[in-house]
């Protein structure tokens, strides 16, 4: 956690006390006070990286700079207390250049995915990526990697590495506690993981979607201190009741503030939290970050003081960042000036004593080295290591459901065609493989999905919840292994592939799962991708998003791994051929 | 911090999933959630130590012992953020035979009393005195030791002394950092010591009265994170919205409640706590420790449950205790039973999954080492140590006030008798002596005081706050001399002599400030000792507490410390005489 200088702590006192001029002296403002819930027309005094005190009583001698912010409201920068930086799919720097701006200060980043590639040195290349950011970059450390062992990762995460990682002055937190039934389970290498915190300033984060009743008791018991998995009011009164600060998660994929509204009452105090977990480029882009479920909370008629304060100081108080998340004498100057609180929409903001630049420049390719740039370690592939050889029986089909992470088993009778089984437009029947790609085994799984509506090409991904193993998804398998060809050529991406030809594409260079471009040509790719797939046929919404969770092994009802078909209902491999 | 057993973890969750019963399962109970601010009929499950599961659905067959509350009122055990145990006169277990069974679970102790005496040897003592209890005691180091070079006191504690003591397990805070004006003047010193803080688990607790202003803000730029001084509600509305955790104190000497009362506001979530800083033996035993403010708390008029967060989860929060000041899985079983929450009368009290025994025994003597029985080393004195030579002028006087700490300064013209200044109790006037009792340098200081009401016979003490040399105030030299001397004899304590006498007197060998006797003797000693004083004239209440506070020179008007007459609001030493 950064320290203040000794020099601005002194500065400070001398501002105050009048003995030297501060650095700016922001007058006039409606100042937005977390500790009452209260706005009050005031002045705030900063001297170097501090505030250094706030209230009628200071005045323009007091500082060497006067802004007058007649009536501007000024509000504490926002904290996003869980997220990860990969869902935009770019670097910390292309992140900070899309929120900073916006107002969001500081962010509890969790680099979960980029860990199951590439481990420890994954987690530290986040950190080198992001320490000379303006914006707070704190860490929460993955606490599940693997997430199961039904799945290959690129790297194993032990008790001893995650306890090692925690010594890191940026890091917070032990990341998503996820394997909720090692905990309801009450086994030992679970509960030690969380009691990793026990004595320390760490927090256990959860991630318990659904998880109600005694199960959730049993869980939390370990000492997991937080969720942000709550989709229904039910379920996150139960968390709130049992101890949980309760992080209200708005993101692109999960989108759960209006369910628990009601939650974000001020007589919760410090128990309520505003988070936005995953931000897709263009949302990032067109909506925000954690300042848009500020403004949602507020139009959808939160206390507008108290909706900031569960992006601030109640996130800052959760993981006891020192000196964050208030307007008051001490804190970091980190500031955020808005025309009015009910619209929050920054038209300034002040990072550690200084005015952030408008328009951050970004640049043109982040520099990443060499060695990480090649993690997609694909085995040889040929047509044979694609096919499926027909027998009697029915199949077993992924059905990817529109707007949702969940999918669904069907069972069908499969096409045939010169003794193996084909993908059928007819009926929306694709083949669907994952090859493993961290250069471990090579093992290539192969099965069906529906839902996605192509009628010609394919569709490629390195990003694969949370394994990235490569998956993808066509109508044929020329097309299928010309894409996961191109995929191993760009270090990693997304690909749209039809008749031998690469139609769109998006290269992720970085882990597999990175961007090294700015957002903006992110989010053009993506939606280049999009309407190309369209062109193919695809009818499903975000259809390579949705192909990136058809390998998520820990959400129901049917996946496809690197290792196999996975029943998530029963937590167990399955074959593809129906007796 | 204590650590929940591996065992208990794992026997939680067992518990709570029906594979083994809990301990205990409380039914039928009114829970307090001091999440929510809700009460609701439930019951508890219990394994070990361990709260395991709270809810309607745990039945008896989940316990091996279960027990009807009948709809009783089950709260969090109280957590008193801020207090001297040094002010009840008695040792650490017999603290706790007075609180614990009150439902008082866990203190935090800033053992500034003693420290000042024996420094590092006296910390540790209270900390060997409380490590066997079953009270949690938790401490805050002193930070100010001595209070200023305007006194002797008996050991210093240095910066590097402070930072050692953090690293103790039992240790979460700085305690009380008073030197107000070094903050102000961004002293690097005071500002070296807030910044301990940083990047640590503690905090730095504040001790600002009536500071407010800009003087606060430079106060609480330094990374000071609380007070409990504030008297009136302008002041604490200034400190809370500065970002203060804001202690409100009802103490014995101090009581602050009424007049912040309306600070007492769910809407401040964690922001407020309930302390009681001092609390004389009387009152403990006959009001009790901080569960007498949430009781007081509430019959004027605050919200019940928000009362209870404000002594529990507020103050476990402000200090990070974790798995404490709640009822909810996986904290430490810290409960309270009450028939009803508005009367806060504890019925039975559970301390870490156990019932508490109604009757605490207490040792009829604390086992107390011989090194720290010999604190009082008092020069050799006799008469002419004690006699003022008179001189032409007036003589300042300090007048006490009654039930004030506050003090205010006479100029009279002194009575003289043989060429000597003498006491006068026609007009009210004792001679007021101080003596260095450390064994440093034995000077002895020498005054008036007025307001006792003093007509013959001495009163002295070695408790005399912060430095703790002897005070003695009388009216004839042969009686203060004895008095003095007996307080030597006595290791300390507090004596009322009469014509060569001793009328009533109450040892305290431990570092001169605390008896070896249980609560009860100590209260019935101090109540002869008011009623002796008043049979010698004594007017003014609580005499022997009001002389033991004539040496603190941190308080305005006039003082006087082995050193002289300290003139506080000046901050200097004057003369007795004025020309």
């Amino acid at each position: 956690m950064k320290t203040p200088f000794i020099d601005d702590l002194k500065w400070s006192a001398d501002a105050v006390m009048g003995r030297r001029p501060g650095s700016i002296l922001l007058k006039n403002g409606l100042i937005t006070n977390i500790f009452t819930l209260q706005r009050e027309l005031g002045n705030i005094l900063i001297a170097g990286e501090l505030i250094a005190g706030v209230g009628v009583e200071f005045c323009d001698s007091d500082a060497e700079t006067v802004i007058d912010l007649q009536g501007a409201t000024v509000t504490p920068g926002l904290i996003d207390g869980h997220l990860h930086i990969e869902s935009s799919l770019v670097t910390p720097a292309e992140y900070e250049a899309a929120v900073l701006r916006r107002g969001v200060t500081g962010i509890v980043a969790d680099p979960h995915e980029v860990a199951n590639v590439a481990g420890i040195a994954a987690i530290e290349w986040m950190m080198e990526a992001s320490q000379d950011l303006q914006m707070d970059v704190w860490f929460a450390v993955p606490s599940s990697v693997p997430a199961t062992p039904m799945e290959t990762s690129g790297a194993i995460l032990s008790v001893e590495d995650i306890d090692r990682l925690l010594n890191h002055p940026r890091v917070v937190a032990i990341g998503e506690l996820m394997n909720v039934p090692g905990f309801v389970n009450g086994d030992l290498q679970e509960l030690q993981k969380s009691m990793l915190t026990h004595n320390k300033p760490h927090t256990a984060e959860g991630h318990a979607p659904g998880l109600i009743g005694r199960a959730l008791q049993a869980y939390l018991g370990s000492g997991v201190s937080s969720d942000h998995e709550s989709t229904t009011l039910e379920e996150g009164l139960q968390k709130l009741k049992a101890g949980c600060f309760l992080m209200i998660r708005e993101g692109s994929a999960t989108r759960n503030l209006e369910a628990l509204m009601p939650l974000l009452d001020p007589k919760h105090g410090d128990r309520i939290g505003l988070v936005t977990d995953d931000r897709l480029p263009h949302d990032l882009l067109l909506e925000g970050g954690v300042d848009f479920v500020v403004r949602k909370a507020i139009a959808l008629g939160a206390d507008p003081v108290y909706a900031i304060r569960c992006a601030s100081w109640n996130t800052a108080r959760h993981f006891r960042l020192q000196r964050r998340g208030a307007i008051a004498p001490g804190y970091f100057a980190d500031l955020v000036i808005c025309d009015l609180l009910e619209g929050f929409t920054a038209t300034a903001v002040i990072k550690d004593g200084r005015f952030v630049s408008k328009s951050l420049t970004t640049s043109t390719a982040a520099d990443v080295p060499e060695s990480i740039r090649h993690t997609v370690r694909l085995p040889n592939l040929d047509l044979s290591s694609l096919q499926i050889v027909a027998r009697s029986g029915s199949i077993r089909v992924i059905e990817a459901i529109p707007n949702q992470i969940l999918t669904r088993e069907q069972i069908v009778t499969p096409k045939i065609r010169d003794g193996l089984v084909v993908a059928d437009s007819d009926r929306d029947l694709a083949k669907l493989i994952c090859v493993e790609r961290h250069g471990h085994h090579g093992k290539v799984a192969k099965g069906f999905a529906s839902g996605f509506g192509l009628r010609e090409g394919a569709l490629a991904c390195s990003v694969a919840h949370d394994h990235h193993n490569c998956l993808a998804v066509g109508m044929n398998d020329e097309d299928i292994l010309f894409a996961l060809n191109r995929l191993q050529q760009l270090g990693g991406g997304l690909v749209v592939v039809n008749q031998g030809r690469v139609e769109a594409e998006l290269a992720l260079p970085i882990f597999g799962l990175l961007s090294d471009r700015p957002l903006n040509e992110v989010r053009l790719a993506l939606e280049s991708i999009d309407n190309t797939a369209k062109s193919l046929g695809c009818t499903l919404p975000s259809q390579i998003m949705a192909l990136s969770f058809l390998g998520l092994e820990v959400i129901p009802e049917l996946r496809l791994t690197d290792l196999g078909l996975v029943d998530v209902v029963h937590g167990k491999f399955v074959e593809l051929w129906v007796e």
